[in-house]
């Protein structure tokens, strides 16, 4: 049975919280085993934990902030544009992309495809 | 070689003003050889060229504005957020989708996903 709507909105919503704010465990709870990313599409796909795990601890420690933005979901696959915000003293830099994923039966994530490239990556 | 950041954002914004006021020959053009479509994901994919034909024929007879928003484009691949408004007389019926596509070299689409639910569609 595909997860319900809502489930994949609870799991969108945490990822990007957990994302900005939380530790690399609390992101890789939200992945079912097996699960690939591909961040930004077109570099090679991370197939395994350690893979996902080194790519979330990048960006672990720093300090940010993220808005979720428009959400559109259909049967296991989800899309949605978020802003990533990386706060360094003075300085921002705001990162616009739309993710695509697709959902287990309980709604953890088995692929995401983060789409952007260097234009949307602002420093302020 | 991957088609240019410009020219997939030209495909895009012809494909947007193309399915609210072209014909079904204006998208089909933007459309590469055996290219399929799954709108929304979870339905078929129509995978012929008569298909696609079909699909695109439904909703040439409305009268329809459209409205693009987010635009991201990674390598081969872009997502990006429209609202397709079809006019009825006195009313109003307004879908918000967000459209992963792919595409060749010559900037043509080669696959197209629409991601919406019945919540994305809204009567005014």
């Amino acid at each position: 049975m595909a997860p319900s709507r809502e489930s994949i909105q609870a799991t969108i919503e945490s990822y990007v919280k957990s994302v900005a704010g939380g530790t690399v465990d609390d992101v890789l709870a939200l992945y079912a085993p097996g699960a690939t990313v591909e961040d930004p599409v077109g570099t090679d796909p991370r197939t395994t934990e350690a893979a996902i795990r080194e790519f979330y601890g990048i960006i672990e420690p720093l300090e940010q902030t993220a808005e979720l933005g428009v959400v559109k979901i259909a049967a296991d696959h989800a899309a949605f544009n978020f802003t990533l915000v990386t706060h360094m003293g003075e300085q921002k830099v705001e990162i616009s992309v739309i993710d695509v994923m697709t959902f287990d039966d309980d709604a953890k994530i088995t692929s995401m495809k983060a789409i952007w490239g260097q234009e949307d990556m602002v420093a302020h």
